[in-house]
């Protein structure tokens, strides 16, 4: 989940920042780099601008990939900034900064940037439309505006029980509350219409994540332990009646049986969608 | 789906026919194609098998593929085979053979191939890990089996409508009813392991299908279209009480409207494993 949204304590902000951590240009932002390449031969100084950068594990790799443009990422939240700081230090990359800002508002002149990206924010959003439309605004003519927002209804968890399905639902019931949906991959080309893109120049894709070996079980399972016993899920699902504290319980049993399981896994198809301007 | 299987009557395999005649190896089975090119670098003359192979067109361009090498496509309907030699010969590829034959019990030796495929077969047959083990039997050591299935379960389809949404619950319904399941594509890395493969031998990814051109759309809901008037689902799906004619007629109502929506499409995440023997 993006943290471009105002609906995430910081308990969830932490709970997830590994999960978020293992994100990078290469397995979030595959079906823009083609483009990105061929764009950066004709002009090496390209500006690219991430909206929803949260940690900034994306904005940081869409640096080291254009070494002669300048990366910015931008973030509802200024608490998360820091940590966006010291990831990009970690990463080596010099040309990026990081900014606070609203993605419905954002804090640029028209025609700034070349790529305008976002990852996992649309679908915590309501009216994500708006987004988009302020995302082509501050694109440059000839420029692309990328987006990939995961379709959490696809979301196959096996092997599956009723303690799984249950966190499904209620992170699903969560997610609606706050504005969001579940069905925001394939509602990317809609929602692109609606912000004023032609449909001629919109190319919609579907990619896929997957966690599946032990590594990736456990990280994805650990982040979800921990929002069960002290991070949102905990403290506003039980609180709005959604999940009892016995249900976290047995969540959190689930998941661990899941991670020690050989043939499981968990995966989920993504929109993606790249208009060009 | 696939036709080696028992359960399909004639009248689905020609209204599937179109859609299945727009696979290819690039755009069904690009998991494999690196694997293929780095097997076929060190040896030109690579045996392949392709288990339900239908009407050949996934065949045809793995023949091509396999300049020096040789395809054999075997289905369990003898009365498919014709098509898929007529496809082939329209493809221009000479180095592939069509033989009938039973993906439980293929009529081949120990060892016979380096690489051995199937698609869209394993999600509609009881007991698929014995398919499977059949598939690994005839694999030489050193060769691949490979396999790709959709998750049903995950298929998306944007703009939904309650016509849209009892369709895809009565194919889930007759594909269960068939001995088959809607969560092939994450049931691959179980089956292969019940199949007797190594979990360090196996890897599992996920790809997406994805119809959102106009000519895509036009050709998936025509045969959906076909179906509903003269085949399967009309036949059988009326005749087992789970549609009404009238229902019929909402479905193909919602399918034509479907396909001539500007912002419309449908995707469905699929399976896709390779176990190296």
């Amino acid at each position: 989940m993006s943290s471009n949204t105002s609906v995430d304590p910081p308990g969830q902000a932490q709970a997830q920042a590994i999960h978020h951590e293992l994100r990078n240009a290469e397995n979030s932002a595959a079906f823009v780099l083609p483009k990105l390449q061929s764009m950066k031969e004709s002009n090496p100084g390209l500006k690219l601008l991430d909206v929803g950068a949260g940690s900034g594990t994306i904005t940081a790799s869409f640096a080291k990939l254009l070494p002669d443009g300048h990366v910015t990422g931008l973030d509802l939240k200024a608490e998360i900034l820091p940590r966006a700081r010291t990831v990009a230090e970690i990463a080596g990359v010099k040309n990026v900064n990081f900014l606070q800002g609203d993605c419905k508002k954002l804090p640029f002149e028209d025609g700034t940037f070349d790529v305008v990206f976002c990852h996992q924010m649309l679908t915590h959003m309501p009216a994500p439309e708006d987004a988009l439309r302020e995302m082509l605004r501050v694109t440059k003519p000839g420029g692309i505006v990328a987006a990939r927002e995961g379709d959490f209804k696809t979301e196959a968890v096996y092997p599956e029980s009723p303690a799984l399905l249950k966190f499904h639902k209620t992170v699903a019931t969560m997610m609606g509350a706050a504005g969001g949906t579940e069905t925001a991959g394939r509602q990317l080309l809609p929602w692109a219409l609606k912000a004023g893109a032609e449909r001629t120049n919109i190319t919609l894709t579907f990619g896929t994540w997957l966690y599946v070996t032990q590594h990736e079980k456990d990280t994805w399972a650990g982040g979800l332990i921990t929002t069960l016993k002290t991070g949102v899920l905990r403290e506003k699902g039980v609180k709005a009646g959604l999940i009892t504290e016995e249900e976290c319980a047995d969540m959190i049993t689930a998941w661990e049986s899941w991670a020690a399981g050989e043939s499981s896994s968990i995966s989920m198809m993504h929109g993606e969608i790249m208009i060009q301007k």
